[in-house]
């Protein structure tokens, strides 16, 4: 059946000022890493409360170890990593399934002192909602929720499967994602609505998380210690190491047929280092902690390969010991979403409907869990969503006006997907 | 009166069995900062058995705020500081006055897997008492006390006021030998048996421990991060420029009447590091703990105005904001034991006699408690000790052989020094 556009319109609109509170509700569970328990319970009330059948669980009932895209998992307790799927069921479908998934795990807030508010209260300026995880990606998790929402105020609903599908661990594994695949989750195409900037994600770069623990040789601080032997300076020739085979890369990147017009798209972040006890001792050790850039058509044990080569050549510069180097988080190839896909033609005209101009795809130098569905499962998967700013910093904020549209964009999207039928 | 040196050195021999178990003992305590406690109350009882006065305190007890010598203090609970002061007291002072003083804290292990056995379990091999605090110094403590046992042995003991000292702090801040002198416990001279080579210390470095809190500029590690905006690589360029200010005060030292001769004598010992808390994010902060030596001549205040000017140079050159600066252990004057005193001239004779060379003096890059003694109270101080190797390493030892003749020297200086009566 065809929908009125306009009614549609208004029924988002109608409910937008209960999806913003609800929104602030999310932002105000501090969900990293280990913590997204409450919250996950707090939305399987939610998805109970729409109708939904609801299956909460935890990533250590799912057995995902060693399956394409799983990464290591490290320094955490899968038994407290909550997921939900909640679906919405029809005995006879009569159009085509879907996934709509969010994450809602959220990145650390950092340094208290570069935060003038508080990272979990929702705050609302200018018409832009401040609060970590507010644009990542809470606020998509919204659109979701509210799209469907906005459906039954017209007194319709999908007329095939949906899965409304909140994960974690996609700021570190993905290993959420692959979880809800493993558990037995499929449909027609996923669509996942981070804030793209109302784009979508045509290709984007994978990432391996790894740690070094690099060993010096210890003494007093009264003699000058030799090269390598002094952990934390060590530590700092490891980093130029692994910056000059990024170097590397970049170049080798220059020639990508998605990522060689953006400058330098392979990122190396030497994100967390821990080193030495005393002052008085030439440190004895250093952990360093790194991410680095996969490229689409790289594979991850090349990388790896290359990740392990650079910094066996500075051990043997120093003249001292490999440090240790284990692989501690994303293991996440590149990869590209080909154009032509059904899917993606159905959101570009709603796009193309709502906002007036063509769906425009991006090379994203970042990751996402869009690779479970379409690299490892051959679900099409659209990332798209609103704008927002300040990603993973203290400025962080979605543009409200902006989720109303995404919120809009969701709802159309679903009744041509799937299609609508009256409720009852 | 005079007394039989060859009786005296047989009397040592006679207890080095005994003294080797008991610096055993006193390796078997973990006296890292903060758990000194069990160790120097065994050492309490250890006195008492030998009829001395013990006065056991903590250095929350004594007012030695801002005193001069004295240290910030920082991340440490001084009602856990236990120091020990035992004395053999004599009615009527035949000779003069004598302090012995040691320290029971030892440095933190560092990385286990640099240690091949237990730190705590002292091990002989081939003559050399291995284990952490054996050389630094243990096995001084054992010298100082089992000295005054060799004259008992004899029917002997001092015929003036001994204290025996044994303080912690000497390895962060030197507060514990502060707060005995605080606490009113003078003598005519010092003696601080620390492993030095059998030398005499003629002059050593003061240090001064500090602490930056850098910020950075958080956000998605999917842009590049602007120079200071990732605080680890920013704690590079910090240290690149303290060790640029480290250059220029060696470029000083050249002309320097005690430590010219020695190249590079001031170190720069960026000793301890923590930064960021996700590999998705550039960093927003990282904490930079750092050791620098100190001159003799150089003041306190000149050397921190000198290490806020590199910091706050670098900031600028970052376009960034100066790092939070704070002090955080040592303020250690550097200084030079002008030689010439009667318990120097009464210290070489001993060590002639029994080592058979002239004592030698050294100049000492490191900063031992001797300061507060000769530079703040007038009492002159003698460090001298035995052979030792691998201060503050896993391969820290004493040699045993070494530590019998210190134990000689040390109860011979005190006949000669105190003088020595019949007991009873």
């Amino acid at each position: 059946m065809n929908i009125d556009h306009l009614a549609l319109r208004q029924a988002v609109a109608d409910g937008f000022a209960a999806q913003t509170d609800w929104l602030a509700k999310l932002v105000s569970f501090d969900t990293t890493r280990g913590n997204e328990g409450p919250c996950q319970d707090w939305l399987a009330g939610e998805y109970a409360a729409r109708g939904w059948e609801v299956d909460r669980y935890t990533i250590d009932e799912v057995a995902i170890e060693g399956l394409p895209g799983y990464s290591m998992v490290v320094d955490v307790d899968y038994s407290k990593a909550v997921q939900v799927v909640a679906t919405h069921r029809v005995e006879e479908p009569a159009g085509k399934s879907l996934i709509l998934q969010g994450h809602i795990d959220v990145v650390p807030t950092g340094a208290p002192e570069l935060w003038s508010r508080d990272p979990f209260k929702a705050e609302i300026i200018d018409g832009w909602m401040h609060g970590r995880g507010a644009a990542d990606m809470k606020c998509g998790v919204s659109a979701m929720v509210f799209a469907l929402d906005a459906l039954r105020r017209l007194g319709l609903e999908p007329a095939s499967t949906v899965h409304v599908e909140t994960v974690s661990e996609e700021e570190c594994t993905g290993n959420g994602a692959l979880s809800t695949l493993v558990r037995g989750y499929r449909a027609d195409a996923a669509l996942i609505p981070e804030s793209m900037g109302h784009k979508i994600i045509r290709a984007e770069l994978g990432s391996v998380w790894f740690r070094l623990r690099i060993l010096g040789q210890p003494g007093h601080v009264l003699a000058s210690a030799a090269p390598g032997a002094h952990a934390i300076l060590a530590a700092g020739d490891y980093i130029a190491a692994l910056q000059e085979l990024t170097a590397e890369i970049n170049a080798e990147a220059r020639s990508h047929p998605w990522f060689g017009q953006i400058e330098s798209p392979v990122k190396f972040n030497p994100g967390k280092i821990r080193g030495g006890d005393w002052l008085g001792s030439v440190p004895s050790w250093c952990e360093l902690e790194c991410r680095l850039s996969v490229l689409p058509g790289h594979t991850l044990p090349d990388v790896r390969a290359r990740v392990t080569a650079a910094v066996a050549a500075c051990a043997e510069r120093l003249g001292t010991a490999m440090p240790v180097l284990t692989w501690i988080g994303f293991q996440a190839d590149g990869h590209v979403f080909e154009p032509g896909t059904a899917a993606e033609a159905t959101l570009a005209r709603v796009h193309e409907s709502i906002l007036g101009g063509v769906l425009e795809p991006v090379s994203l130098t970042a990751t996402s869990d869009t690779r479970f569905y379409d690299l490892y499962y051959g679900i099409p998967a659209l990332c798209y969503g609103g704008n927002a700013r300040g990603m993973h910093a203290p400025s962080e904020a979605v543009d409200l006006a902006s989720l109303r549209q995404t919120t809009e964009v969701i709802a159309r999207f679903v009744a041509d997907w799937c299609g609508v039928r009256r409720i009852g």
